[in-house]
């Protein structure tokens, strides 16, 4: 338990700083006037790059590394690039991840009461699953290295270590054995996801998820190859409970993920290592939708109370857990009473959404 | 024109054999008794492996090359492996699409009238586009070579080539442009599948893209990073025309398209070089269904009304356009008549779908 959790706040470009202002004032609505969090604003990103040449300061990085928790609204915008093609709004997110070693990616999936998947049929609990996502190498181990040749060829290398895997496996059946509510036909139960039949750096990453699984008999293990997943997604998506993958396929299939419970509005996330941890929603930083109020604040809110469970496990400090709860209840109760931004197929603006889940905060405390 | 066009046919594994067997008599059936194909059989897959030690004889290697066109059943089944891990009856597809350069995967995404979509109020005709997988390099490209070490670590490696870029791009634009019948908003689009942000392979991707794209002013272009993408798949399929894209992600969002469409029964498919072309539906083996005479052989049925396609093409051969033409309006006017089979939540056996389309085409003739 601390007195006081610094928590670094960096809100990036486009709708990011609108989604993040509005989730810092659910967290303090949340937290009451004795909130031991403080919030510290930092700047990065594609903006940030434009008016400076830097997309991430090294004051900001220390800052991010130092604080007890990160936070983040959203990076990047089209054609703000370095001279290899790739975004440079989006250097804070992966820096982070790399320099950080947060390499577990959790992004849970989960279809809301009050709002529609686009899967027919499909109803509030049909899809309740989560998505590690190796967050430490893989494909992504190549971002800024790869070789590009006299403009004839180009190289990216996937890195997959025992370590890497290993770890992030063991976080699978961790999770696993955690949810509240084993899956929908009773099982608990961890899925392999990888490219095991064509290429060996899956095929490793399955024989290490193999003697991992050995240590949790009590949980149920399969394989899936990542293009069946993509489709098993969207036709049994009431099947998964905790879905373990690769950094790039992780990538893929939890957007897919996302679109089946309402879009990336609804895609939390957390990027946690053994010291930090990083929360921010899914989705990009839209910048066809900033500034006009109407962005969905939900998913970086889910993504701090996740934030807050973090905390609130790693010091033993249960109001935080406490909080956290709070907000996912009072936040289900808003989408499940109608309060829908745009994305949604509503007409709340984020300003609406953001009051009405304080209101009811205040009102619940 | 040619008297006679060798086809080499390859059953392979599972449900292989009897989606082969149905789709040879339709074609039959829809040539008539002075048919200029002659079908000859070759060993290949995870069963000959088991039994000979070898998954894809030189012989059948050969005769491939030496054929007109290749049809496959499908190939592998779970746990025949080699020490590395990857699949054996895999051989077969991996070693045809590197040996003779079928660097085009060609992945039509249609929904029929009759089959039903796991999306929410999405209709026969909403979904009609193409994907093209580059099927030479990529994250393939690593197949066989990847590095594994003392237990490790793992590598493979991303190969993207200026030759395999634009080759596969100038093949989207041409695509587009034949395409009849533009997309739902009335513009012929090809859109560039990639992950430019992150990783300089696909910058490289999507810079060879740019090139090309000048030659093609009448065609409409846009950028899609992967991730996206597969939500898009799911929430705007109808906005489609042709999907370029590398090799895995190819792979991966093929399956996904396939799922919109009634699953990967109803996913044709053909890989095509400058001199070779081959024919299989993109579904595997189904060891589970294999034998009990209830796959579904419409995806290969529509992969052979394509080489029936290519063929009349390559060799200025009208009759085997107009056979083609005719398997796909026979197909269409059985699924509308509610053949379907199991995975198509129908109750048509393989030989009741097989004789109906023979019985039309007949009738037809
Ligand atoms: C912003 C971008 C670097 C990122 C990624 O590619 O990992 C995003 O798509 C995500 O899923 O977190
Ligand atoms: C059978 C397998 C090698 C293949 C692939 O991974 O490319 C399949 O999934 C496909 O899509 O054609």
């Amino acid at each position: 338990m601390k007195d006081i959790y610094e928590i670094a706040v960096v809100h990036g470009d486009g709708i990011g700083p609108e989604v993040c202002a509005a989730t810092i004032e659910v967290v303090k609505a949340a937290l009451g006037p004795d909130s031991p969090l403080r919030f510290s604003e930092y700047p990065a990103g594609a903006e940030h790059f434009l008016k400076t040449g830097q997309s991430f300061p090294e004051p900001t990085f220390l800052a991010c590394r130092a604080a007890d928790a990160i936070l983040h609204g959203a990076g990047g915008l089209p054609g703000v690039v370095h001279p290899d093609g790739t975004e440079a709004g989006l250097d804070f997110t992966l820096k982070l991840r790399f320099e950080l070693d947060l390499y577990a990616n959790i992004r849970p999936i989960r279809l809301f009461e009050g709002v529609e998947s686009p899967l027919r049929g499909v109803k509030a609990g049909d899809i309740d699953y989560i998505i590690l996502r190796e967050n430490s190498e893989g494909l992504y181990a190549a971002r800024g290295s790869g070789a590009r040749l006299r403009g004839e060829v180009a190289v990216d290398t996937l890195v997959q270590t025992r370590t890497g895997i290993e770890r992030i496996v063991r976080k699978a059946f961790e999770l696993a054995r955690q949810s509240d509510g084993a899956p929908r036909d009773g099982v608990r139960r961890v899925t392999c996801c990888d490219k095991a039949n064509v290429l060996r750096s899956y095929a490793f990453f399955r024989s290490v998820f193999d003697e991992v699984a050995k240590d949790y008999p009590d949980i149920a293990t399969e394989y899936a190859l990542v293009d069946a997943m993509a489709m098993h997604l969207v036709l049994k998506p009431g099947h998964f409970n905790v879905i373990v993958s690769e950094n790039m396929f992780g990538d893929i299939l939890s957007d897919l993920a996302a679109a089946t419970v309402g879009g990336m509005g609804m895609a939390p996330s957390a990027e946690i290592g053994d010291a930090n941890g990083f929360f921010q929603a899914a989705h990009g930083s839209a910048p066809d939708i900033a500034g006009k109020g109407i962005a969905n604040p939900y998913g970086t809110i889910l993504s701090a109370a996740s934030m807050l469970d973090w905390l609130g496990h790693k010091h033993g400090d249960a109001k935080l857990n406490q909080a956290a709860g709070r907000i996912r209840s009072v936040t289900e109760a808003c989408l499940a009473g109608g309060l829908l931004s745009a994305d949604l197929k509503g007409s709340a603006s984020t300003r609406q959404i953001t009051h009405s889940v304080c209101d009811r905060l205040a009102a619940a405390a």
